[in-house]
């Protein structure tokens, strides 16, 4: 990660002149948005892909730790977390706690009061001891400034090593943390250190270690440390018993209001996060290090500027949407305990089959030098655990939703020309996944169902998410082909450009509200299979109508993991053929069959944009040479289901796919993943300027875009006309400038070639 | 591990008057048989089933990190090995190297002379620097006398966090252990800690953390620390930063010539480390530590006594046999990183495919609770990590050689009636294995091949090690029959005892030197294949004869992994059905054709005792009611095979599976491994007294035994006419006498029942 040393306000203005009279665009970012509803998203500071995400948490069955309730108390502040994810919480290690008055009890809980944030910046008030709790971050240590402001109340800090998000009272239960060990030490009056070790969790991981060391700007002048239920007055040590520890540090009774700590953490060792502290924070100055993070997301964000006619809730959702998208995956390189420390890891993918479809472009757009060293992370992992991840967190691969999503990301990284990977290697970790099946444990990585998929064509019923397994492998393999065409590997190539068809294998000719060809339900026999049948937690027997393109097993009668399809209906699963829309509109009737399909998705609410397999859906008229539908119909969508409110965001923003799949169709345009081109839509901006890594840069104008001139009428590319619906990478990354014609009524532009498709 | 709190003489002789006139068991030890030759046996100090095992390294490439060549300077001491083992060497961490005089190196090595060991004692002299090193050890920490007898030197300490053995050039060459990280922190003028992170090895595992903490009984006077090829002079930390670290600690020039040095290790944390010894060491009496390990070993071995006629080099053989068989499986409860920590654990499992024939039984006849535990952990190593091991190092699962032994280790559990196993648990674990494909990585749990195996009745061609597979499943198979009958499961039962004929799948009725009939490679197709074509290193082309069973395709064709059998040729192989010897005998012609085998096995030595599934052939005779004849090839194999001289173990020690094998033959019987009895045969002790953990005792008496009167003419069991060749672990188990009567000639005796068979 390239670090920007701050020098003062002289120095910027000399680096960056043309900033002089904008608005920062950290300053639009709103991490609130998401943090209400199902967004799930970590509203604490966090560097770009930043290792510690410190932030208050209270409620331990949250995914972020927190819940927004104002009548729920802060039982802490941990230091790791995720954000957007749903399923079993992961992390929440490392528990800090400031409180104040007489020490009764090791439980220290308060309600919250003025809770702000920034992007870097997190601030509450802890109402029962009038304690102000400031915090920010680096990539790897959090510094936070406490202001005790009853000054007639002893001063405490408790550090918790055994606390962590989502425990559950019956040990190995499904996507449960659950407890190894921990262990607290007491260094010096300033400082203390320890670790968290935990399993499980969402991805059901191996056990992980997150060490912590934080020092105190003042000394405490007494502690207590815990092992268990069992608290010790002076005890520097709690070694490891399997036990959970902590220590309870207490300062004297001054009128000094202020109290700071630095708090580093390490998946290495307890000596490398007090390198980390000492590396990233060398000095007590609280408002530096949260300039400092705050130039690094303005240099991040900067790079692609919306114009001064943006509305302000427009910044506020385009720049947040950005923001989300470089939580995660998270850097770790430095802190592999699993390999070759200096090599590019990344961590905390979750999941892949989340985020191919617009965070990982949208990083390859705006950095793509990050890109790279996440894909070769990917490349890392397939060479030492021997998969590459379909998701990974805590070090640990797992769990699979769909396909193996690896595929794409290569797919996507070669298509886009990112320099700097083994494409060789590459290919071989995707053969891998096509090829080997992954053992007792399918939620782990490579491909469940694969012995089916390999010998059928298709993942028969005896596998669960047999539908969205079959349609995602014949994605992955479409991925795999044309990557293994470009490298002159004609034999794969035949082999998978073939499989990539195998999507039609589970097609069924059944007509539903007017539209005909479904993914259904296929045994192993080759036989349709009409109905399912299940018992239901009162004892009846409930039937699943398989022919019915919106029925669904589960929850119901089968657990989430367990349906026919993952999270989503026939209805929207059967549009998901982002290699060959083409044949699905073939195979759907011809054109006005398939607009008529699209329609009735729409309006009949057969759609969910917070579903991934539905990412591309509203796009898919520019197949039908109607790309003004599309654009009218993303417009709908973003209208119902985003804003710039808390509850902004549909559904889970799954480590910032919801935000991503936002900013790209704000910016105007959207990829399909894996393959080399965007699919051009009406932007949200009169002037879009992408600054590109390489120097170069490219601008997309919209002339008299307004509320009702929301059409593309014709379009120029760095002066000469340009006729297609579609726009290809290479075409932004050499820059130039894309000038649309806005008017309030579609014209023929983007009518005559419909974007690629396989056949 | 119980352990026996020693208070000097007086206590000792009240605890065991008995032993006041006999020589201490534990005496007759010799660690340094195996140590020459195959054996690899591990010389230096343990404790029983001891998790640190200090001793000398002057090889990288050894296995015990030792070789016994004079002219081969030691490097150091280092802290954890594993005995007798084959493959790429794994651990060797921590190494500790005294020196003295002037430093000019990092390297430090000497030459060694006067080179004892007892149990739980290692002695040498550094001839270099004239420095005596005496190491004894407890469970988790080893205690080290070093006496600098060149008065005018300087003396100095060096420990390595970084060192390990069997690196190789390449990284990730196939078993090659691989650096990840390392620490070294000096904490006070006596004390220094830190860790070693190494990957890979034998079993390919993942990446394992050896903690350190070493206190010296003098203060240094000053010190160095390094970190990759930086050396500094009074630094104190060495933070991990992916290289290799270590400390040079340099003590005052007085004449005071001894320093001693303790040193705990840890899985967990440099604090559990420091814990281990304290709570182990805590005095400077070199002298009580190695009483008490010696102790230890002295009561688990006087658990059997062999009389006072046995000679002094059969009381060597014999109770050295034993003393192997306890170094390994070790006992990590308490040090498990991977899930709750106070659970029974056992690591170094090296393999189960070694020791579950001989091994295992041993420690469940000597100590049926110490089996208990290691049953219990394969359990939890189940339910967290998915699969039981077959061999597991370093915390982590691999490799199979063959079956997945466990099953026959559960068996031999219950059929020997073994308490407090939740042996449903158990039959879901063995059901895993027998279901359930591992996946990728064939090599690491589970059964390799298995899709074959339940599709075809038979591993064919397809995959590497087809034959011995095919006949370990089935064994395997039986194994979980027998225990799910035994738990009424009849589905599960009449499922796997038709699979544990499957061994017949691959016998092909070939006729060589006059025995008829051998398990030969078949294609998936079922069609036997009668050669392999394969490259060679010269460029030419090789064929093996697959129909010829004393061809082998490895290691010259492929690789040592990847022949039709592991270690063994067909001759061997084809006699290895353990659960139906009656059907072998059927299959082979008869009893006459069958003995007419067994003798061309042994005469034209085709028979290699150094291969495990050997282990019960001598036995066979037995099968056609001609235990004399089992009792002579036993004889002729030990005296040809074992004695009490350096390289007196045949191949590798394998953890103890040939020491055990020995021993049990040497009482007069031995098990069948999953099955309920032993096989009589002549024993070379006049009487063997076992002190049963239950406070039983069960005598064994050969009366008239001599060197001619070998064969059994008649038996009784306690007062009772014994007939069969065979004796239930029950009639063991219960307690009592076996007498038999020895002659110069057999005599019907044993001749009316062959022992239990399937079929």
């Amino acid at each position: 990660m390239k670090k920007l040393a701050f020098r003062g306000a002289g120095f910027l203005l000399a680096l960056a002149p043309l900033l002089l009279f904008a608005q920062r665009k950290v300053t639009y970012v709103d991490p609130f948005i998401g943090s209400e509803g199902d967004g799930h998203i970590f509203i604490g500071p966090s560097a770009p892909y930043g290792m510690v995400k410190p932030g208050p948490d209270n409620n331990k069955a949250s995914n972020s730790g927190y819940v927004p309730d104002l009548d729920k108390p802060l039982y802490g502040f941990s230091q790791v977390h995720v954000s957007g994810t749903g399923g079993g919480p992961k992390y929440g290690n490392i528990t800090v706690m400031p409180f104040a008055g007489d020490f009764t009890s090791i439980k220290q809980e308060s309600l919250r009061s003025n809770e702000t944030t920034q992007a870097g910046y997190y601030s509450a008030s802890l109402a029962k001891w009038n304690i102000q709790t400031e915090i920010t971050t680096t990539a790897k240590a959090a510094f936070y400034r406490f202001r005790f402001l009853n000054h007639d109340n002893r001063k405490a800090i408790k550090v918790d090593a055994g606390d962590f998000l989502g425990e559950k009272a019956i040990p190995d239960s499904r996507e449960a943390q659950m407890f190894v060990g921990s262990e607290t030490q007491v260094l010096t009056d300033s400082s203390v250190c320890g670790y968290s070790r935990i399993r499980g969790g969402w991805n059901n991981g191996t056990a992980y270690t997150v060490y912590y060391y934080a020092v105190f700007s003042k000394p405490f002048t007494s502690f207590h440390t815990w092992q268990g239920e069992q608290l010790t007055a002076g005890k520097k040590m709690q070694v490891d018993a399997g036990a959970k520890t902590g220590a309870m540090l207490f300062f004297d009774n001054s009128n000094d209001e202020e109290l700071q700590m630095k708090i580093g953490i390490s998946f290495i060792s307890c000596a490398k996060a007090q390198q980390n502290v000492a590396t990233e924070i060398n000095h007590w100055k609280f408002d530096n290090t949260l300039q400092q993070t705050q130039q690094q997301w303005e240099n991040l964000l900067s790079k692609i500027d919306i114009g001064t006619d943006a509305t302000a809730d427009q910044k506020k959702m385009f720049y947040t949407a950005l923001y989300h998208t470089m939580l995660m995956p998270v850097d770790r390189t430095g802190e592999n305990p699993l390999w070759d420390n200096n090599l590019p890891y990344y961590d905390d993918f979750y999941a892949i089959w989340d985020t191919y479809r617009s965070s990982h472009p949208l990083i390859t757009l705006i950095t793509p030098s990050r890109q790279v060293a996440i894909v070769n992370s990917l490349l890392n992992i397939y060479q030492r655990d021997g998969y590459m991840p379909d998701a990974r967190s805590g070090n640990c691969n797992g769990r699979t939703q769909g396909g193996s999503n690896a595929e794409v990301l290569i797919a996507d990284a070669y298509f886009k020309n990112l320099k700097g990977i083994n494409y060789s290697l590459a290919l071989e970790a995707m053969l891998k996944d096509a090829e080997v099946p992954p053992g007792g444990n399918e939620e782990k990585e490579g491909r469940g169902g694969l012995v089916d998929y390999n010998s059928l064509g298709y993942v028969s019923t005896n596998y669960v998410r047999a539908g969205n397994r079959t349609i995602e492998y014949a994605y992955d393999d479409y991925c795999l082909a044309m990557v293994a065409k470009a490298l002159n590997r004609k034999g794969e190539y035949n082999r998978y450009i073939k499989q990539a068809d195998n999507w039609q294998n589970l097609w069924r000719p059944i007509t539903d509200h007017g539209a005909t060809g479904f993914i259904m339900p296929k045994d192993a026999a080759g036989k349709w299979v009409d109905s399912f049948q299940c018992s239901v937690s009162n004892g009846k027997i409930a039937y699943v109508p398989y022919n019915n393109p919106l029925a669904q097993d589960w929850p119901i009668c089968v657990c989430w993991w367990c349906g026919f399809f993952y999270e989503a209906s026939s209805w929207e699963y059967s549009l998901s053929v982002p290699h060959d829309v083409a044949a699905l509109i073939r195979k759907s009737g011809g054109n006005e069959a398939f607009k008529n399909r699209l329609d009735t998705l729409f309006d009949k609410d057969f759609y969910n944009v917070g579903n991934e397999p539905s990412f591309l859906t509203p796009n898919l008229y520019h197949w039908i040479n109607r790309p003004d539908l599309s654009s009218t119909r993303i417009r709908q969508i973003i209208h119902k289901n985003y804003n710039s409110s808390r509850s902004g965001i549909p559904g889970n923003d799954d480590s910032g796919a919801m935000s991503s799949w936002l900013a790209f169709h704000m910016m105007g345009f959207y990829p399909n993943a894996g393959q080399s081109y965007y699919l051009l839509n009406t932007p949200w901006f009169k002037q879009t300027t992408i600054q590109l890594e390489n120097g170069k840069q490219f601008i997309i104008k919209a002339n008299n875009l307004n509320d009702k001139n929301v059409f593309i009428r014709s379009a120029t590319l760095n002066g000469k006309p340009f006729l297609l619906s579609w726009i290809e990478h290479s075409d932004i990354a050499n820059g130039g400038e894309l000038i649309l014609e806005m008017g309030a009524t579609p014209t023929t532009w983007g009518t005559q070639t419909p974007p690629p498709s396989k056949s």
